[in-house]
């Protein structure tokens, strides 16, 4: 997996500061998550191949996190792509989006899948041969979801030295590619994982903005190799966070040492804070593996 | 009057390049006309103080001539806007900003009044103490229109010299102020206007994208001080042009030679030219006071 910050300001764009969006890679797969305004500008501006993102993830319908979105679909019209997109978001964003094309007369080039979310509940939302996505219910001050993304298992390769080691012929690594097992000639067994490589670990990203300090979601998202926690607020503002149902770089690093993470990268930054650094230094006092969600910042996860 | 040219590319956003907007000056009404994608950012980068911006005209609802617009009033709230907000745009807008508004449990901090424009015939829309705003039904392949902002005239100054020449006492001046004339002790009247400078000329500007070549525009923008006129394309896709209900430069330059306006500025250019020095020559063969609408650009009309 690989994710790109795009934006990580919250409530307005600026001078080249875009509000929230990522793109996140799993294997040949592009997906966008959330898609604040003028997100195409900067897809561009990265150099980013975006008629790739064949799903998009919008948490909620603030504006900082889908105002771009209907450009962006416009934009896909008249590129002239021809593949699905699938949209994953709360009820009402098909309208929306819907009644700007009907207003401008726009007929799409592709078909746009809209997946409805509304369950209160965590959900399987897309499940297909290469990862799944699960929503994780947020608490902000509208319906909001996270997304747990979830690579699938790799197919283990051949082990070519021991193959070569024990002489096996074409029909016999038939049978181990199938899964058989391998019998020597006094009717020994060895067990077809002797001749696979050790599995490649499949890793799990987490996505949550917006949301209040929340611990339900500790148990889903436990473990996961990295997560995205939104902090718009520093401590000195813990009484906004709590008013507006938003998080501080320390609930942030709580909940992520709460959860077992790998790493965590806070984002979704107040504009009232010119610089990020203290941002990270309230959150390590809590969890250390922490960076920030900077526009330009890739992630190996 | 003072125009700045915030955008000028057709269709799409890209890298410091916006669609279509511009901010107008007149005495000290800030008027924005359409409203980009990311346009709130264009503003913010040019330093422009958007939260004066008092009216809104939008021209038809093709993204690139709006889709900046909610995230401008969503702006506008988070600063604590509370002055009321005009605007003016076709039928359709009022519900999908509306729609947008209440899928976000966002309540405005202030009152936006939508002016809502169905006629196919030249309306007044706006008469203040200041200036009149007048539709110009433009062809497009939707309902659109461009606007003609009219300066009223200034009240005349009172000339201080002639006054010390003729020792005009102060009932004489007050009189003079309210339209009367003077008398001289022999009875022999001067009248009011030899008493006042002369009247300064008010200005006219029209701005008119998006339309196909369209001479019924010609009599309602006749000797304008300024016309925008969109120049999508160049001569060597005058057939795409008729195709989508653009104009080409030669278009535009025709169209401001028979109206005989002031100055040309071409704009909205397809993204396919590389640089627009092409669109000038084109356009000078017809009328030479021509200009290119660049972002950022200036008019002092």
């Amino acid at each position: 997996m690989k994710l790109t910050i795009l934006g990580s300001s919250a409530s307005t764009p600026k001078v080249n500061k875009y509000t929230t969006s990522q793109l996140l890679k799993i294997r040949n797969h592009h997906i966008l998550i959330d898609c604040g305004e003028g997100i195409q500008m900067q897809l561009r501006k990265l150099k980013i191949n975006f008629s790739k993102i064949s799903h998009i993830f919008i948490s909620h319908l603030h504006g900082d996190h889908y105002f771009g979105l209907i450009g962006l679909i416009s934009t896909f019209r008249l590129l002239g792509r021809d593949s699905d997109l699938n949209i994953y978001g709360p009820e009402g964003l098909r309208e929306v989006i819907n009644m700007q094309l009907k207003l401008s007369c726009s007929w799409l080039t592709y078909k746009v899948i809209f997946h409805t979310l509304k369950s209160k509940s965590q959900k399987i939302v897309l499940n297909n041969q290469d990862f799944t996505v699960k929503t994780i219910p947020l608490n902000h001050r509208i319906y909001t979801n996270g997304f747990l993304f979830e690579e699938k298992f790799y197919e283990r390769n051949l082990n070519k030295s021991k193959i070569k080691e024990y002489k096996l012929k074409v029909d016999d690594i038939k049978k181990i590619k199938n899964g058989g097992d391998f019998f020597l000639k006094d009717g020994k067994k060895i067990e077809n994982s002797f001749f696979l490589r050790a599995p490649k670990k499949s890793k799990r990203y987490a996505f949550c903005s917006d949301t209040a300090y929340y611990l339900d979601i500790i148990e889903l998202i436990s473990s996961v190799d990295c997560l995205y926690h939104e902090s718009t607020f520093l401590d000195s503002h813990s009484d906004l966070a709590k008013k507006t149902k938003h998080s501080t770089a320390s609930d942030a690093a709580k909940i992520a040492s709460a959860a077992n993470v790998g790493k965590l990268i806070l984002g979704h930054f107040s504009n009232r804070y010119k610089n990020q650094e203290k941002f990270l230094l309230e959150a390590k006092i809590h969890f250390k593996n922490v960076e920030l969600a900077i526009e330009g910042t890739e992630f190996d996860i």
